[in-house]
């Protein structure tokens, strides 16, 4: 854990330069516009330690595999996030000197990044190696109003002579990523040209063959005088520049406005792409940078105005939640149907793939709550869409019949992991997907998702999980053997409780489902079922009799759910019983080790009494948190959420409250020692859910929403928003009432504390 | 399965050139004498398919693993079984056109592998592109009496012309592995020189720094006629050679008599590799080809007089039988204490590492019975010499106290296995070496053995079950959770029934054990005592509460023992009743499939029952024979020995003899399509233990030998030697008899059908 980072209710500030944390530093101060995404690396030259990073949304590529040993079904790829065009580059030398903040003299440095409006500045004092004493300050976005482009202020000021400098604006795809199976760079060059104050460099993946082309346009002032470009073009394979000496006086400041446009063969015909980009890069420089940064702040300030978390009295975890909501409106913007939400964003490499089960189970709600249902459908229609490669990965496998299993980790659909006990056994995806429809529909209402596209979805999942389960001569039961949780410190265990519990709920609520379309939309039921060669009475009756017939693990005595088939069997010891040195186990035990113990990665029986919580009374919620959360390590970044959440329904507020603090700022503190890497994107709208459903005790059920809150002892209030069906909704919460502002046009009747309160258009109530 | 091999007693031969089988070919006809091994590549330029591979006894190299999810606790290289100088070659050139019989016509072509004598031929008529006939033959051995030596006889006659020949004799160890993680070269050159008619290389392994001098003379023939050497020297990187071109009639022939010493820094100075292998050469060049192979004749004589399996009425199983033998016999000699048996011996790259727990499973039992005592002694010291990287690599994985895991796959005793399924679970590894030390003992007497090496290992042995088992509050019993059997077609699983029962058996075996050299040696034990830290009270108290209070899964219904916990849950098929298109499984299931289906790739209760076959009636062993061998597919090599020695057992001959056939015909017929990458050496132990222990019956009890022979239908008789304590046993069995003579100075009583004789020196009994 680490606390260089300064609480601030709005910006993550580092105040001096901390180049040992600089790749932790580059990962929480990444800028993204939904498009494309950049870690916050130097524009100038640095031979210290950093990860540079850019990244473009749908652009990924498929690495050939670093398999040990080849298990039958592996896919071929691994599936890369792929370091993209550094469009940040301006090379400075002052004098014939090189600027390098390594081996300069730091006399003042800040980098902050500016949550509420959307950039990222860098502010320096420096001595060069030349005894130069050198202002810099720099001041960068990516718009997410013009969401190709991005611009950047860079000033340089000699302070202490005149001096000569010298500058060379950039753009290079000569990158790679660090983590390249076998060090090979995936970006061919297509073509590329400098001009004089201008260049671009159109760029193609290997093997996937996706185009991009990135152009700069740029402007000098000395002072306040635009400058004449003359520059000198420079051509290297996959990089464009120019190079221009300035003389500039002492304490005279030299600005340089660049303005980049990166458009990809995804939105734009290939043999137009330098032609789109230069349209594009015209228009935002024609804006001019301080129109461009109007722009921003206006259109965060209503990203914030829908999302945004208020608390009060409690610095940190307020700038703990405004960050993880801020990444998250930077990753993923909702308005394209092919993207979805990377484990790490637009923050790091590691990991690779853009679709896990972390969206379905940790993201959607956020979107639900916060943008508009059109923004969470695209989520869904994106495996809608995928359907048939579940299919075809389910057939790899051994399925048949239409059976679909979703891929564990995918760019396109296809699996692309390979670690066996994950891919082919964490077939739990399967039941946060199923779920995920049903959440959509119960908070949005819009049934007629379920007509025309979530039944096809539910139906080829049922038919997977009627096949993945057998029947036990022993138990005389349908058993699940072979599984891994969602607590992957076990692994290829049987009757996983929660996988099990989410198979059947799956095939509960296909059945449902299947009676609701086939009411209320009969022809297309019949075009549904033709289509799949579905066999309605024969299916059902086997899904009905396995989910009337599963085993589940549990311990009578005890009374509490069993994680799976003898965890009993394992030496209980608890977390708070395990020397320190010894954690986290990840990185201090052997694998085997870790596997026979009771320790628990993220506590899976809890995350299906989340899911399922209406399935259950708070004494058995409790008896099995009381249970497992002792021996959860939340190596996990998707883990203290759920267990605040449940913390917080069952009255454990203290807990609540860590788990909280431990899910908001786990990269601002990095926890996990691991953030160096990337942020954890994915769980940070499980940090949202901690604060809407677990001290807010936001629930959807019966189309009504309900709130159940309560308060941190460390918090004087908090506030946050909720759009509901078309209502925008204001939550307050101070130790004393709740109140609740109805901010649309239309009255909504809601529960607060189980008792139902009805709020007109533009009112409010207050309950005490 | 194959079989283009030709039936005979004593020969492996192809008739016909099959250059779609040529790598299974080059496997099954490769050489050895224990020191080092070469492939039946051929001499000359061949352009076809071929896997071209020399190994050197000792010498291996670390290559970076290639793992895709790297775990706590594995090793950082993976050694490699390390292809050395390509000594065989000689490059010839008819006319200015390069012999290669890929492209030649070829009219008449035979490659025979002579067990008998030990040596391998190749005779083929030509048709070259030129249309020159050619008569080639070569003949090549690697001494098993001058065991740093081999050499060539390489004829070549054109038929149809004069001709001009040109030879180029080499030495190259620019050769690479074709399993190279990532395509490196291992071999730096230090020195190399081309003489006239000679030439060496010395070359050293990178990382390990292993060096090896190879040195070539030769002596060329035309007709009877000595040649005088005027040879234009080659030096290459790596690489010596000579060329010279020789004028011969139509119908004369062309004979090189190569002979080439290889001298690793294993077991000689470095300084002076140059020197000895220098010497060597001459030593062998004046022996002459003619002598060196009526030695190697002699000294094969000797082995077969010692290790022969004779069948009579069955070719097939005839050739099997001693094809096995054979490759044992030229893998390993047991002179040197610091080699092992690799699983493809050296006969091929895969698998790499030389040490598995095959040695003491199925390799001992061979040497035991067939070599002087000393051979198997050594097998065991090797273990003995390597228990300290044992103990380190138990602390590696969080043991501690003096516990020792040996490595699953080792070199020098460290593991070099990184797979966590099998390298942190295979744990059953040291049960294997524990019942090895018994198993020599009680067929040596050899108790001394026991007091000065083997008390240690079993101790250490002990100290890691102790840990790796705990008490399960659940079951009240002893468990061991999160193992991989023998059957490896399972992963993770609790209380393997085969590890549970050979880890209590250790225990125990170990307390017997401290009790014995207690008595017999109590100035030795207490010196033990001291050096293990060894406090006997508490760590064997602790042992015996361990092995009195384990927990053994089983069926009480069927009286069978369970494989594991939780193997009735599974979907119960048998392999008989599986699409014939499914198998083999690996091939074509996917890994989880596997994982969760009942079939076994070999059966681990079964082996169970193999070892510790006294405490268990026979009813016993039929009712879990008759569970588990029709749901085992026999994919591991390993798998058939022991169902066939079973299966005699209990009486099923035909079971027994199929089973026979699977693995003494493995790599002849190529059964599982894999003898491509080489042969499986450390089952052809297994192989040899189904003829004496399966249908000879032979076991060692109380200081007796016992025989209870059976002989399966198709054979008319079978007889094998034995050697047991300095005395040395002719069995023959008949249908209608069973002859027993006892070929040395010494009366012994033993046991047959559980009857006592007593056979006196120099006589022998017939048992009707």
């Amino acid at each position: 854990m680490k606390s260089y980072i300064k609480h601030d209710p709005w910006c993550i500030i580092e105040e001096g330069f901390h180049p040992e944390h600089n790749r932790i530093t580059e990962s929480v101060m990444s800028i993204g516009n939904g498009r494309m995404g950049q870690r916050a690396n130097f524009e100038e030259y640095y031979s210290g330690d950093s990860l540079q990073g850019n990244y473009i949304a749908g652009v990924y590529y498929p690495d050939k595999t670093r398999v040990g040993w080849w298990k039958n079904g592996y896919p071929e790829y691994f599936a890369k996030v792929l370091n993209a065009v550094n469009w940040i580059g301006i090379d400075v030398y002052i004098n014939g000197v090189r600027l390098d903040l390594y081996r300069c003299t730091i006399k003042k440095f800040r980098r902050v990044l500016n949550m509420k409006e959307g950039w990222l500045e860098r502010t320096a004092l420096l001595v060069m190696e030349n005894n130069l004493e050198v202002q810099l300050t720099s001041k960068r976005l990516l718009s997410i109003v013009d969401d190709e482009s991005g611009a950047i202020r860079y000033q340089l000021t000699v302070t202490n002579a005149d001096a000569e400098i010298t500058i060379q604006p950039f753009l290079d795809f000569d990158v790679k990523n660090q983590d390249s199976n076998y060090d090979e760079k995936f970006w061919d060059e297509v073509c590329q040209k400098a001009g004089n104050g201008t260049g671009y460099v159109v760029a193609k993946t290997k093997k996937t063959g996706f185009v991009v082309s990135a152009i700069m346009q740029y402007q000098v002032f000395v002072g306040e005088n635009l400058q004449n470009i003359t520059a000198q073009a420079v051509e290297k394979e996959k990089y464009t520049g120019n190079i221009q000496k300035f003389k500039v006086k002492k304490q005279e400041t030299l600005s340089i406005e660049k303005y980049v446009a990166i458009c990809a063969s995804l939105n734009h015909p290939e043999d137009k792409l330098v032609e789109s980009s230069t349209v594009y890069v015209q228009k935002v420089m024609s804006k001019g940078f301080d129109r461009m940064l109007q722009e921003q702040i206006a259109a965060w300030d209503k990203k914030w105005e829908e999302s945004d978390i208020a608390i009060e009295g409690d610095i940190a975890a307020q700038q703990g939640i405004r960050f993880n909501i801020f990444q998250l409106n930077q990753t993923y913007t909702g308005e394209d149907e092919r993207l979805n939400i990377g484990p790490k964003g637009f923050t790091g490499e590691k990991y690779g793939g853009s679709t896990y089960w972390d969206t379905e189970a940790y993201c959607i709600p956020f979107y639900l709550a916060t943008s508009d249902p059109k923004i969470a459908k695209n989520l869904l229609v994106y495996r809608y869409k995928q359907l048939h490669k579940a299919i075809e990965n389910a057939e790899k496998l051994g399925f048949s019949g239409g059976a679909a299993l979703y891929p564990m980790v995918t760019m396109n659909g296809e699996e692309c992991h390979n670690e066996w006990e994950i891919t082919f056994e964490e077939i739990h995806r399967n039941g946060a997907i199923a779920f995920a429809i049903y959440n959509y529909i119960r908070y949005t209402g819009d049934e007629p998702y379920l007509i025309d596209y979530g039944l096809e979805v539910l139906i080829a999942i049922s038919r997977f999980w009627a096949q993945r389960v057998n029947f036990s001569q022993e138990k005389k039961k349908y058993v699940m053997l072979g599984v891994t949780g969602p607590n992957e410190y076990e692994n290829n265990v049987n009757n996983n409780w929660y996988t099990s519990k989410m198979a059947c709920w799956t095939l509960g609520y296909t059945c449902k489902s299947i009676e609701y379309v086939k009411n209320m939309a009969p022809r297309k039921f019949e075009h549904l079922i033709a289509k799949l060669k579905f066999d309605e009475t024969k299916e059902t009756a086997q899904w009905k009799t396995i989910f009337s017939h599963m085993y589940y693990p549990e311990d009578k005595e005890q009374e509490i759910f069993l994680q799976q088939d003898g965890y009993l069997d394992k030496e209980q010891i608890l977390v708070k019983d395990l020397p320190p040195k010894d954690l986290p186990l990840n990185q201090k035990w052997s694998w085997d080790r870790i596997l026979r113990s009771c320790f628990i990665k993220q506590a899976d029986v809890l995350q299906g009494l989340y899911f399922l919580e209406n399935q259950f009374d708070t004494a058995t919620i409790k008896r099995n948190f009381d249970f497992y959360e002792p021996r959860t390590v939340h190596e996990s970044s998707l883990s203290a959420c759920v267990h605040s959440i449940l913390a917080a329904k069952i009255g454990y507020e203290k807990k609540a409250y860590e788990m909280y603090l431990r899910t908001a700022r786990l990269d601002l503190d990095d926890y996990n020692n691991d953030t160096d890497d990337g942020c954890h994107i994915t769980s940070m709208g499980g940090t949202w859910m901690t604060v809407i459903q677990g001290f807010g005790g936001m629930r959807v059920y019966d189309d009504k929403l309900r709130f159940s809150p309560m308060i941190p002892a460390q918090w004087e209030a908090y506030s946050f928003k909720i759009l509901f069906r078309e209502h925008l909704l204001k939550i307050r919460v101070t130790k004393k009432e709740v109140l609740i502002e109805n901010q649309s046009t239309t009255p909504i009747s809601l529960f607060v504390f189980d008792k139902m309160y009805q709020i007109d258009s533009n009112s409010y109530i207050v309950v005490g």
